[in-house]
């Protein structure tokens, strides 16, 4: 079935957040998704939907405030039903064009160190492993921190 | 004691993710503010700190990137003994201005309805209440909309 990506829109909370936890397998992640980003990081997040109206996959991003060269993934989620598809990179090739489009030169975003899906995935798109954080976001939050530069 | 408020560094997040969900009365507020606003948003985020070097307030806020005129206060925390002092109001004006400065004409936030401290704190500062939204930050997370025009 043919997919759309396209920028997020409010109206996209709720279609979004539904599926977060199970997405991540069974993960308690939707508290880390307030409806804020997709309110204010509207040019910088997508989301692809099917011909029926569904959702296959998402990504939430937005550009540093603090360091003008850098832009940052907050979520990226791909329906189980999907992944192996090409629409994770597909996601991603949208943000580091709009990244791009804004001066940005360097991508990061950080990942569960449990989530080896999402470690190969950044590795297969060029992102490179800087650190292991121990209590990143939180006690017992270890995160590694990924990095891509655009080019 | 004197309290000195300053912009946010990311070494701050340990100092205050630590004190979030006793500040907030026990609620599970840490998952909401990830490390990456101390990161990404220091220019419009900033901590309160004593004389003794322990925590006193802070205020998470940005830019929104998809409307120019708006400005977005994420967290605002101050600690249960500085209460009643004036430090929520000194935050929110450095907030303000820094929106200003920024070109900003409105600012934005949201509260739990619940949450009677903060309703009050927010009418003071001469925030409007635009509507309560329900299901707003996902399942049973209803939110009051508050929104000040800067002037």
């Amino acid at each position: 079935m043919a997919v759309t990506i396209r920028h997020v829109q409010p109206s996209d909370y709720a279609r979004v957040i539904q599926h977060v936890n199970e997405w991540w397998g069974g993960r308690e992640m939707a508290p880390m998704l307030p409806r804020l980003f997709f309110i204010h990081f509207e040019s910088t997040s997508f989301v692809a939907d099917r011909e029926d109206g569904t959702l296959a996959g998402f990504l939430i991003g937005f550009l540093s405030q603090t360091d003008p060269e850098t832009a940052y993934v907050h979520f990226i989620g791909v329906a189980p039903d999907e992944r192996g598809s090409g629409l994770g990179r597909e996601l991603y090739e949208h943000f580091f064009e709009t990244a791009q489009r804004s001066g940005r030169t360097l991508v990061r975003c950080v990942t569960a160190p449990e989530n080896a899906d999402s470690l190969a995935f950044h590795d297969a798109l060029g992102f490179e492993q800087e650190a292991v954080a121990e209590n990143y976001d939180g006690a017992g939050a270890s995160r590694v921190l990924l990095a891509k530069r655009l080019v």
